[in-house]
């Protein structure tokens, strides 16, 4: 039995998000499914998240088992030309027995847009949040720093059964950038609650209005408690950028080999 | 009565391109639409150019006579809200009595994108022509060299009856550029026959693909013949980028004012 692991990308205006759902289209079915008539079987794919509607990735993981032996590249090429083109296969490798692409996962980096121009943007319309005020980088990255280190992130998530257990998440980054007419903030942590870069989206938008001060921010870390941070994001701006692996680490790009620590 | 210019942005991929079409969607309907529900009156709009289905304008500029005294900036957040988000109005401004989108219209620029991964690009599915195989710049900048200058671009074009009488077309830049894993044509010229930037973007890729030489292009110029250039390349890579009045140029950040000369 071969285990494999794939990056894909995926253009999330076209999915229900990653997980199989009755009457909806998902990224996994159609992923299946092109699994299928290429390998003539239908091994469950394990995903690296579960993606919510309308969010993107520029690199999702998935490992699945196959007793087949094509190549890697060839089942790469074949799976492109089955997916549709709102789908793309990045990379295919080996990877060791038992390899789960959720839990073998050790971080992953997530960046959210938003058009901040006037006018928007119909290139960008189901691919960021269109946001017509002017935004304070200084005081967006002032809130930011307030989310690095260890914190038990209960008042950024949703709760719905999902999470269980210790809601404590260590982000390594959180920082805001301008580029052209977006805004862009970049989060990477050992992992992330549901709704999580969503709600910390939300609430750092807040500061920017005045709701809130960027000092605020410790204490409703502290408070456990949902309804003290800000509203969630919309999905559109959120792209799953980089998942990140012991050895290995996934973009764009595709897979790049990554010295151990 | 009043002489308004207009500059909008369209995503191509949602529309048979600019001008009003029985059973399909264009982009002159759909903005017309919205004239009409925000002025009550349905103006003729005149558009720079004739964009073809699938074609992306990053700006694009159109001409209307109104009565009503709308300010510029209301009528711009009034069309705004009427329009799908696959169309966005960048800037309205008054223009002299009897000004005309497409007649006096001093020049255009396009780009040309394409995606030169192996993996194909899912957010550029409908924005790029993918092209996997390696592209060398140098060729193709040496093969876009040949087109500066003032030449009969007959063989460059796609004669359909449009295009009548002079031929002769004056290109200021012809040039490739590499932004990540995209490279990118930009051409800017007087103006421009039908289909003639995309039989440019085949003819070079031609070119790379070693089918021809840079230095046979000023014979296939000289022949005034459709056969001799390379093929059309498809629509979704094809961006109108920028259009050029006297004192005033429009680009995707709206309108600026230039000095004359």
């Amino acid at each position: 039995m071969r285990t494999l692991l794939l990056a894909l990308a995926y253009d999330g205006a076209c999915f229900h998000g990653w997980q199989v759902q009755r009457n909806a289209v998902s990224v996994q079915q159609t992923f299946q499914d092109a699994v299928e008539r290429v390998l003539g079987e239908r091994p469950d794919c394990k995903g690296c998240s579960r993606t919510d509607s309308g969010v993107h990735a520029r690199c999702f993981c998935v490992s699945l088992r196959t007793q087949r032996q094509i190549p890697c590249e060839r089942l790469q090429a074949a799976l492109n030309h089955f997916l549709p083109e709102s789908v793309s296969v990045l990379g295919v490798r080996e990877a060791p027995e038992g390899f789960h692409a959720r839990y073998d996962c050790l971080g992953k980096e997530y960046e959210y847009v938003i058009w901040n121009e006037r006018a928007r943007n119909p290139f960008l319309a189901s691919r960021a949040l269109h946001y017509y005020y002017s935004l304070d980088l200084g005081l967006l990255n002032e809130a930011a720093a307030q989310f690095l280190g260890t914190h038990d992130f209960s008042s950024f998530c949703t709760l719905d059964g999902r999470d269980r257990g210790d809601l404590s998440r260590a982000v390594t980054r959180s920082s805001w950038r301008r580029e052209g007419g977006c805004v862009i903030y970049t989060v990477a942590a050992d992992g992330f609650l549901y709704n999580m870069v969503r709600i910390l989206v939300g609430t750092q938008l807040y500061a920017a209005q005045g709701k809130l001060l960027p000092a605020e921010l410790p204490d409703i870390l502290l408070a456990r408690d949902r309804s003290r941070a800000g509203p969630t994001a919309p999905p559109q701006g959120l792209y799953l950028n980089r998942v990140f692996y012991r050895g290995l680490s996934c973009s764009a790009e595709g897979f790049q080999e990554e010295s151990d620590e």
